[in-house]
């Protein structure tokens, strides 16, 4: 499938072209406007602690959609869309531990799941992008730097852990462009948690991210920090629930949700 | 106790009043600049369904705080508080019909019940006065007109129904204004969801609303409906739960949170 035709497609045929097993790369940079999603897919009895967790920290954990018990259908943010086949691969995690990667998860889908699908980081880099406020690991086509902190997640039931952070370093005088388009998308994390001091909110090495890769910091840039993604991910690994399904890291739902849309 | 010295006290002093049983009115206009909650109790058995509920509709049920399984004790927008004494009065419905009006409902609290509050008008009300936008029922000293809709709720388990509305005119000129204002406090409802012509949405009678009190709406003067909430509230009622407790009408919560922390 030629590159070019890729980068024009809908997002109704991306993920036609994933659910048929033709397409099982990263979903960063197609259907450019259309957001995307990470996924946390649950057995029931886990589902009302993580949906409080997510309740309690929608900074990190911004739901744009929970599923019917079971069902692997997703009506608002991807009309048509399947839950166990439209991702390009998944992380099958049994005791919190990595079990499978695979395309596909019909086969292990079970009557008790409910799927969590949260909103991304991508949606707010290309406002950042636009509003003229560069995004380094886009520039420097790598993935964005993440960080453990010392932040605490407002713990419910089983789930708990401290916030994880993504980084992207912003020219002084571009600081407070970041704040306000970042802001007005609290759907996709929303403002930055922490500018300037890495070592305030627990980063010892701004150079060594605990997750992705580092970027260049220049002269006259701030890092600034933004909830990530991962923080659930991370809390639900340490609760070990017996099977817990998510996206693998890059390989997204292409939502029918312009990123415009997430804005207030 | 003196009207004036009750206009200065404190969030904390006035709910120390309340769980005392010296004050059991009315909280509007007390403890300027403070948000006030509505409050929904229900049993542990119908949380995961209530929670969806508001996951699925934040506009009318934007959920500021939810307590543990059993718990009275709310940790972050009032600490210290007790959500069976702390509001001034209370309804208690079995089977989806009133049967108790309470100042205090320690004494029927239930280990399985799980508390709601949920973010209410009153702030954003005072950042349209703020922001030189008129407030037509503070003006005229009534209770906000409300309306039922033909706006459905996304339905989540037992829970289902049409969104109210609370009605608010407002001059032509002024309508981005009040729009911009409200649209940067989704916690507290965020922006309109219609502007104009009230059959649009199944009203029928604007001088006739469902709840509340009609208004004057002058030439030059559009009705401007926001989110309400008294739609979970509605919709709690017609599940019919074997209990449930809310706050009676106008007698909130007085939290610590600053209305200004409720913005973007």
């Amino acid at each position: 499938m030629p590159e070019q035709y890729l980068s024009t497609i809908s997002p109704k045929e991306l993920r036609a072209l994933i659910r048929s097993g033709a397409f099982a790369s990263p979903t960063s940079g197609y259907c450019s406007g259309y957001a995307q999603t990470n996924l946390v897919v649950l057995p029931r009895k886990y589902a009302y602690d993580f949906l409080l967790f997510a309740q309690r920290n929608p900074a990190p954990i911004p739901l744009l959609e929970v599923t019917e018990e079971g069902g692997r259908a997703i009506r608002k943010i991807a009309p048509g869309a399947d839950t166990a086949t439209d991702y390009p691969k998944y992380c099958v995690f049994r005791g919190g531990v990595l079990t499978d990667e695979l395309t596909d998860v019909s086969s292990i889908w079970r009557e008790d799941f409910v799927s969590f699908h949260i909103g991304c980081s991508f949606s707010f880099e290309s406002a950042l992008l636009e509003a003229g406020v560069p995004v380094r690991n886009i520039e420097e086509n790598k993935n964005v730097p993440m960080y453990n902190t010392n932040i605490p997640c407002d713990s419910a039931g089983i789930f708990s852990g401290n916030m994880v952070v993504s980084m992207r370093p912003v020219p002084y005088a571009l600081i407070p462009r970041a704040v306000s388009v970042t802001a007005a998308m609290p759907r996709v994390h929303g403002a930055p948690v922490h500018i300037g001091d890495p070592s305030v909110i627990g980063v010892r090495d701004i150079y060594r991210p605990d997750y992705g890769e580092a970027v260049t910091i220049n002269p006259g840039e701030q890092p600034v920090f933004w909830p990530c993604g991962v923080t659930p991910q991370a809390a639900v690994l340490n609760a070990k629930p017996d099977i817990c399904i998510t996206h693998a890291p890059g390989h997204m739902l292409v939502t029918d949700l312009l990123n415009a849309q997430l804005k207030i």
